[in-house]
């Protein structure tokens, strides 16, 4: 028994807000249950300088937990003077899962930054985030093509990622903080739409898992991916 | 003729948004026009080493802005690894202005930190900020005191906090970011219900300014506060 | 009564002493009564990038505190790797207090810092430094003039600065250590020759104070820029 | 046809020299193919604080590349005073692998540090890493064990782990630079002997991948690491 | 010929001035010529970790320039968040050539800080600094006798330094900027009162110099220290 | 009579062993005994800026221990933020050291940057680190001569370190760890093939020494280099 109540494959409510801050060139706010996080895309014409004249673009990710997203508060990472090794390791899996439904080419020599700032947390925080970062970035791209600024759609697909885990000794999806921090496995799978992969990481925290818990894992993703694909398509309409 | 149309003594509307985020003693989401601030009270009861074992509190405050709360992206303080001197100045006069209401001896030996997190700037953050952050503080205190870990009120009053400005050689109150980048003089009052000031601060960005300026920003300012303690009192009613 | 046992409106000696350092452009020795400090006055071709091309110059300050200048040592910030929110704070008044008086178009493309270093310290630093910057950058600038660097003086006015405070419940002009450790409220006008106000910031340290009180401030501060101005003009004669 | 000539499911030549240093309670030097690292175990009384009086023990790893490890130079990290995202990323894998069979109650109120330098980088150091990380930990663990300061073996097993990938369209066991530079998917194993999976971490670096890929590289990691459980067995013989 | 004119055996005017400053334990203001030093030392009774409860002391020691003690500005080190190489080289010889004269465990247990700020420059701001800590730490150490804190006097002689260097390919004693810039050798030697050696350090700057070269450097720091010894006995009577 | 069994003249077994590693221009792994540090010369055709256009080269140094390279654990510098004081003079004195044998106008714009990190230390590190660099920045120069970048020879000579101490009261020469870190003084020399000194540095870590001591440690180093003179002969023929 989960301690939501939820069954083995029920995600949590998914909700997604666009326009939540006017200023960036695409804004969210998504929520999957009591995890909420803001992603800003934000366009510069400025690249990174080992990018500059390729007639490519870039998009990257930056995240981050407000202080007191979570139970108790945490330190402040501009006031610590680094971020830490999983902010750091978060905001690369996101770049690159964004990445991965981009032609560079296309975009053509922009720099879309995706700012994913969790406003509070109850567990899967970087797989709302990649999620989310999917309809900022779409909404910013709709926006350049609006305005001339890039010709061919760049965007060659969905991206969405769900975690699941080993919760129990049962494989379960979308773990939220209590499951999170006392289930024996956490994988995270960021999928395409259409049922390919572009990231699967799979941990075991207590007993390791073997080759069927993965599978059935990753099945598990299928069922929640495509439960995010739709809430983006309507989110973009 | 002000850019939004306002009248010179003419607010932008204030919204208090109270419960905003689940885990913090106290949270707030404070509007003052397009600037909205997220602000949470935390309580933990590990004082700063020079504050151990005195019988006293403290209150203090940390304010940051979203890489993309503003026009253009700005560089995350976090990624570059340091506070700027302007992230610094906000927070130590919104630690200030909070601890101009409270008796650090009834609080007893707790810290409570206001964590300012601006999701969208528009003119006034520090000011915004300041006024959420008295009701967050508020919020939590209430918490202490029904939980009996804290006997005797120790907030003295309200504290609230307004903008005002010298714009096209007219005193304006409650500056917008339009108005504000280009403002002959630029004030930040924060005062104390009752009429008591506990902070002034008025800056000459082109123009010095003269006294009778001084004092006009001031009652434009107590008539921006007053709206402000109205809006307070709703909120934690 | 003032421990000092000066009068509310008595300031402390004022001394100027030109030419304390031999390398930079302008260079001063300040002194309010025990509190010293050098300031040099620094002329460089070389401007911050967001100033190039533009055909105008920049001012700025730096400022610090030998680690022994107080009571007791410091930390020094070169050791611990970082400015305190307090040394950012009174460097941005002080270039923000220079600048007031400063044509930038006509100062052309030289970037002059002023470099304000407390050698001993008993109060009103900050306000020794703007006053001391004044007479180093008023060097700095007649040394441009006479090797015909700069055509037509860049300079507007004096600025000077000097704090005031409640001790006790009197208003007292140009606090020294033991007053403002004490004082309910403490206060920093910078002024420019002529009666304007640059920067006025008034800060309730215990009690908050009242309108009257800033008034009366106000009124103190005048009296005391007006001496510094007169050390000004014959510190640079 | 892979650049080496090797077939899809052939392993680089491994070796495992331990001893290679003398202060180290566990020291090896491990190569796969020309990707050389150094792993040294330290075995220290002090554990972390948060650990402190719990009767319990640590596993942790830090990794670094020297400068010129790779074809062209990085800069130093202790010279730009900052770890990578990719640094601590792989720091926190390998701490992780370790502990995923080290039971740290066994292991007493001992911190083991396993330091994995790479001298010479050909792709998969930080398989390299962990492989040779369980052999210095198991080294350290037995001179703990001789000197009577562990009495039951906290080493539950052996992990070892090892990177394949898609080249070319077909899937491929331990990639050297070359193949991994040019990599569709680049995949990470870590396996516990006996077929469990620790870890497992598979990232689409072109175009994504599908569960029959996933399945392919995870059967060549378990032949791999069957390679490698027996050098290591060999090793600590 | 030195540009100075001075001859190869003559040094600049020495110059100390003690009390400085008011706060310190110990404060000196140490001329060579145009090298200005100021030197505070400050006496705590809290030691460095590592050194607690032997019932011993340390001696210690900070070196700073202001930006423009140079000839062009220099970037302040608590601006750029580090202290350079020199810096640390420097302040770590100063340390150590005090402690060649203290007894630490007749000190007690009390830490002395030497500050040696540079206030102008014109070489040997090394030497100078050294040899003003020894007059400041003397006052301090005079001080903690004549409060009791310290029975037996710690100091067991005087230490003084002074730079020499080949010019022109002639051994010059006391090197100004403008030889130590353009000089084959440069050495700064810290000797003890009665001809024994604490420091030697002789550096080939152009042509690498033979032995014949070293002992003449060092028999002119013979001359030089003995100049400085006089002058130390004369500031400390 | 040493600890380790040795005549006071005489060295530890020199091994240098190029080629240690594939990717560096230049690679030697150097031992004196039982330190052993690895070298490595990397060729980059990008100058600092202050040396750019000017026609000519440069050299340049850094310097590392692997965390377990010693008896106990020291932390990793990269972790820690920031190189040591003692690390950047250990590397700023090879750069210097290497520097005395190169005419960096015949390098021309290229800059050589050996890399010294420490596998194994046990007394005199930086001595082997300079003497390798020499090895490695002899066969980096070779290749670019052999591949027509650089026309004439731009190294003029060898250069090699060696330390020396006063050690039980006889001067002894390359000390190991037990000796140096009970030694009365401790001197490192750099000398040029032929008998000419690039660098002196004689310190006192308990008694002072005299005149003799320094001549007696300067006949021992000589003795020493004229060894490591010879090794590296041997090690790039």
């Amino acid at each position: 028994m989960r301690p939501s109540g939820r069954a083995a494959d029920e995600m949590r409510t998914i909700a997604i807000e666009t326009g939540f801050t006017k200023h960036a060139e695409g804004s969210v706010l998504i929520s999957f249950g009591d995890t909420r996080v803001l992603v800003t895309a934000s366009v510069e014409d400025r690249l990174p300088p080992w990018l500059r004249g390729k007639g490519e673009g870039w998009v990257t990710a930056e995240y981050s937990m407000l202080p007191r997203a979570t139970h108790t508060r945490g330190q402040r990472e501009a006031a610590k003077g680094k971020q830490s090794g999983r902010t750091q390791e978060i905001q690369r899996l996101i770049g690159r899962s964004l990445r991965a439904v981009v032609d560079l080419k296309k975009l053509g020599e922009f720099q879309i930054t995706l700012d994913c700032d969790v406003l509070q947390a109850d567990g899967g925080t970087r797989t709302a985030a990649i999620s989310g970062a999917w309809v900022a970035l779409r909404l910013a791209v709709n926006k350049l093509m609006a305005e001339g600024k890039v010709a061919e759609d760049p965007i060659t697909g969905r991206v969405a990622a769900i975690s699941c885990g080993v919760y129990q000794g049962t494989p379960v999806l979308d773990l939220d903080y209590i499951e999170d921090s006392s289930a024996d496995a956490d994988a995270n799978f960021v999928l395409i739409e259409g049922g390919k992969i572009a990231e699967a990481q799979a941990t075991a925290e207590g007993a390791p898992y073997d080759e069927e818990a993965l599978l059935r894992l990753l099945r598990l993703a299928r069922m929640g991916c495509d439960r995010i694909f739709a809430a983006q398509a309507d989110a973009v309409k």
